[in-house]
């Protein structure tokens, strides 16, 4: 017994209007057998860089071969290109414009984009605004039969690479990053990781981390409900990041952090 | 090797409840290998003419036999009739409030509307307030089985018809028409098609489109970011609808253009 | 033909980050044949008691042997421990917290509550803040190969069960009861039950109900559409709840009706 290829949908589409359902049914109509899985489309509107860390987090959480589509695309029906990341187990496919640029950072043994350029593989008559129903949906149906990647075009070497902040060690004991996502829950994520913690306690193995935040200190915990109080604080969050969190409320709208603030974390 | 038989959703229950998850398991319950995709559960509460529209936009991209199920009932637990509509390739099974208004005057060779009345297809003791659970859930997944729709009632003529408002050519070179949908982008739809504007240019075949609302004018663009400004512009959408937009922007609310707004399209 | 095994998922994760979505690639990687259902990600965050009451007015619904998983677990990372209940015919997995006293309190012949402790279940290296994916996902996977109950650790009988408020009878002919649920159709969902109205009518079997709330009568009707203007009215819903409602509208913003406002059901 077999079962069918698994495809991804991640895209800003919301969850109002009829996009994703359509998208859905251009996919069935090449590939009945597609087992399509929603990521999330609820990714702010033509944020690029919402997107880069929604697919980063999750794309290595699903089977080999999965295919993976993202469509936050505000430069729809332009130049910029449709691209086929083909990393050692997954699929990604998307526009080229910097969404895939974590995967690209990520590890991996290989790595090839292709220029997707194979327009027998679009719907006919494909319109200027909608790629996720007329290229991308058919592209990865398509994908999902088992066509081989170099029958969609062309690698390139010169994909969009968008730069994502990452944090500075100014001194030996003081890392500075920020913030670069708010989960719904109102959770704080930086972009200050476990190794780039580990090297702070290179100077001091016995110091003690202090994380800063407009000019307030978030104590450390090992878990939410381990915070005595609704006050601010900060763990290690189950991706590896530094977050700060507020116990059962919205640290992002109590405390007033948005993406993009500074985040300090000393030693001492 | 046989795939399921898809079963589309649409409803205005929003994503709080459990009120899809519910149907989808007396669906299951019934069928189990059926294959049940949401196509939005954002509609706005009772707004029958949105589910109208957005049942439009989406049913024809899904494969022929799919059974479309519209959820958007007002009139729930009064005499108002439970429908099965067999369009050339599609099933679509919903409320006789018109929410199937677009799908009868969309074009094709056969239509049948049938009266469900076939109780011992419904959940014994139905309530009046949720009949996506206690008869259109049961039903798709009975139609999803292959019985025949002949077996559901009888064929009906006088099915509610809503009259969706469409634009008039008041002049030679004047369309009026109005705004019918706004997406979760922004983006304002209107009810001005491609073919009404073919109608414009017999007049002037050279002529040049002018887009005015709200006495503003939304100059044309063949896509979104071809706009080189914050500025109002117009395009003609995915779907063949004249479509107004903001780059990277919500036109309707920075601009305050809600649905039945006029738009107006000059030839110069 | 086999179908694969229903796995549903209700969390408060929301529809902006992709944390469902991870969950689902662990238990596909898993159990590549599961059919996972979401029955909602919009519970309120932390919010064990409307978690509590949207699993117990769903779960019923779907096949013998559906496994359904409850994410909302404000203790996540703390010694709360996992549990798997077993009841009749279905398997719940969650937090020990109260989300499945509803269903200890249901009817059922046979019901066993297990303390998930077999850890080469879970993934390696498990979180404190997202035992969803960690814990949960790849529990249930496993359980949907057929991997026997007892294998994931033993009984207990001290689970945790919360009070969720009950009506009183304060007198023969007067029941005192509140509201536990608003929908996102702005019903208002009270915890008094059909079976509760019965008792009222054994001391006058030809009495009239008449329901207030907040010093004013909602009279009751069969089906909203049978309210002939926007007042507050009543009904007996299709859970069997008496529910307070605006016909085409909101009742709980309308009149201002939260959850734990009281209401009473008088028999003249």
């Amino acid at each position: 017994m077999e079962h069918g290829p698994i495809i991804t949908l991640t895209t800003d589409f919301g969850y109002k209007d009829p996009f994703v359902g359509i998208m859905k049914g251009v996919i069935f109509n090449i590939n009945p057998f597609a087992n399509i899985i929603d990521i999330t489309h609820g990714i702010s509107p033509q944020n690029v860089i919402e997107a880069a860390l929604s697919i980063e987090m999750s794309f290595a959480a699903f089977p080999h071969k999965t295919i993976h589509v993202i469509v936050v695309d505000p430069g729809v029906g332009s130049s910029r290109r449709p691209i086929l990341v083909v990393t050692d187990y997954h699929y990604l496919v998307g526009p080229d414009n910097g969404v895939f640029s974590r995967i690209y950072s990520s590890k991996h043994e290989s790595l090839t984009v292709i220029h997707i350029t194979a327009e027998h593989y679009f719907l006919p008559n494909r319109s200027t605004t909608f790629h996720g129903r007329d290229v991308f949906a058919p592209v990865v149906a398509w994908l999902s039969k088992g066509i081989n990647v170099i029958n969609f075009g062309d690698p390139v070497t010169d994909y969009v690479n968008i730069r994502i902040p990452v944090p500075v060690m100014t001194k030996e004991d003081l890392i500075e990053g920020e913030v670069i996502y708010i989960d719904s829950f109102g959770n704080v994520i930086t972009n200050i990781q476990t190794q780039k913690l580990d090297e702070l306690f290179k100077s001091n193995p016995n110091g003690k981390l202090k994380v800063v935040v407009k000019d307030k200190e978030a104590p450390t915990k090992n878990y939410y409900s381990q915070a005595e109080d609704k006050g601010l604080y900060s763990l290690m969050n189950s991706f590896g990041y530094l977050e700060l969190f507020m116990r059962n409320g919205n640290a992002s709208s109590n405390f007033g952090i948005a993406v993009g603030e500074k985040v300090g974390v000393i030693l001492t």
